[in-house]
């Protein structure tokens, strides 16, 4: 049984995470998704919690075909203690999927295996971009998984990064 | 839809914890489940990491019939902000189901419904109870699902308990 | 002008700090009134906020014929660091009244003149003799001064000291 | 009896600071002063620590001619606590005064009423100008209360931000 | 080249200390000592700062033989990080001596050689009976290196411990 | 006797550091040498750990001529208590070089004399210019002593720095 680590800060969860995930899945059992930065909420950066990250991805990969678990990860500042981090709050994994260097970094000082995924189309599926489009007040629905969107509503995602992003 | 909350430090997960939320998971559609004092491991009182509890939790849910959803919550050691903190790391929730007079005051007092579960035969199914048998070299197994079983065995959680308890 | 300072958790605040503060400011122009532990609460020993405290010993020293200052000061578990603290969230002060040794000792060594001032009625007047009086459903609001009564009513803080409690 | 919420970072407190203050606080019988970010002091942009500021405030409001508390309140680095936060340090208030989108909201979200004060001359009273000035050796006194020159001068204020200037 | 890690809290550094230093730093050719619990101090089990303990092992390793390095670590507050905050505030090391077995266990699941030194007459040779003469005001230099006198007499180490222990 | 105290991040530690070390020594008995922002590495402006910066000074400084002693502060984000930190972390000491402004100020009102070393050929001798060349694959070792080339080479030091550096 093999089991593979993938973490992002997801703000929100689109559809180049979807796809992304849904590769590397096929070649382990199980993943592990990481909520990065899961203690930021309400910035322009970051408008959304770890609660609704965790529920936007959950329902997202609901037929992902592969038992997963979403785990919020708080930042510690300290890199040198990251990966003790994170691997106190997950269960066990043998490889790690990450484009981010210092990531494959970290986990490769510890002896880790790092897989760099190829991104999916990275400058469409961009967090920052559909965080901008949604203050521009265009459409952003179509890049992410329809769970989100309808999250996002909910929460009234779009109002609260409207309402942050009056701050001068 | 309802989702409901049940917090516990599940050192470890046990047929207690086991019994109590699948009789409260018939009254809502989803369950979040916290894994409190998250950030502890390694003790006499808490030797399972958060992943660990995590992983046994999920596993001996599997057949649940629910969605539901394990966070670790780590202690922020302020009582006035712990229902801020868990709300922050879960997906939204309708009702709490505790009978820790702690949690259900804290709940209460922001204006949350607070459920009392009957207990499963408390003196049996306990943490402290079976972490008591485990450092006596006596059986415990009877106590925790099968999958708990298979996951300390794999970490050698006895192990690490009995070499804890050495500590004088 | 001279500023003196005294501390203490005023769980809840009675009528022994009252007559002790009343005699202390006698001898400066203004008095600071630091709280401590200011961060914890809804504990069997700290029931109240930081915040309620603070408006428990407004309220209390309305004629006491000298400016205060009613400052909450957050634990920070460094005995080395702790005056630094203090003096970083409090208006400058010439004096300490206490008669804690360790408050003591750590303002001396500081170089910070430190007074000893007579306690009122230790026994009768205490924060813990007060809690267990709530508990027990006897009367304690001969204790307190008046303004206090009204605040724990306000706050139903006997239900939630008592709610505390049934935690085992 | 009504009490408002007002926060302020206050580096330092100014006369924009007072004229909106005096004019919120005829609408409740109690005003609530938080006194932010009250961990930082010796900084460029924040020079002055959160008991020079209480000061200051307490100084200059002593007309107000409404009860009044001034709070330090430490920056907790999440966003989505800070309510509770806020509120376990102070007297409890019914309504907060901000021009502040990000204190609105998070405000707002928990369900209190936010109004939004008209700003008094914002380019002339403002900390940042005044901090400008006074590193440029320029006359700043005109825009604070008679007390904030007062205890700038005792403490060496500008002294002490032209040095930390020097840090490249 | 080989490097070994003790540590300890040192309250004080005393001759059990000493014995077992110099006894396992013959077989490596470097020491690292890590000051344990360095953030505590004016507490009756942990009376010296880390910089009092430095400068008492530094002293009184003058004469080791071999080049070591003396280290304050500050506690976590999370086992299953600790090593890796171990590693990152010491120079490498490749062997961990401790007779402490949650020490042992942490070093051994990140798969780092433990030795269990044998303890030298550990009923004598023990800060917590070194801190019990001083209050009693009975002898203690005989316990302790001489360079350990000098610093506790310079810092009035003994005056300090006492007025600590006057707290109820 | 007298001890002195000098502080930097030491990114890494060069012969800037090494000849101002030298110099100031000579004014003093002891040297206490403070190695800042203990808690970071692995980022592009600090790449190294504490640990690793420990044993570069320590290494290089083998023949000071004086007692030193080498000692990892973290940062605590609170100017206010920064001396209080970094006095219960080392050997009590006598006086400061720094040719820091803040650092200058806040030992200033704290009582302590600052002297203000002459800097070292600032432009040639600097951690910033030492990571740029590492990064853009130029000659950095004639730069540093001998024993931080040794270390850099034995941590592939600067394989990190470009690993980290891909970071966008």
């Amino acid at each position: 049984m093999t089991r593979g680590f993938y973490i992002g800060r997801f703000q929100p969860y689109h559809n180049g995470h979807q796809t992304v995930i849904g590769r590397v899945a096929k070649a382990v059992d199980e993943m592990v998704i990481g909520v990065g930065s899961a203690q930021l909420s309400h910035e322009l950066g970051n408008p959304f919690t770890a609660g609704e990250r965790v529920l936007m991805i959950t329902r997202s990969l609901a037929s992902l075909g592969r038992p997963f678990y979403v785990i919020p990860i708080e930042d510690i500042q300290r890199n040198a203690l990251w990966v003790s981090h994170v691997r106190s709050m997950t269960p066990p994994f043998d490889c790690v999927f990450s484009g981010n260097p210092l990531v494959a970094r970290l986990f490769a000082e510890s002896g880790t295996t790092v897989h760099c995924p190829a991104m999916y189309e990275r400058q469409t599926y961009s967090g920052t971009a559909i965080r901008r489009l949604m203050l521009a007040g265009q459409p952003w629905e179509h890049l992410v998984p329809p769970a989100v969107i309808e999250i996002i509503r909910e929460i009234d995602g779009v109002g609260r990064l409207r309402r942050i992003a009056e701050n001068d």
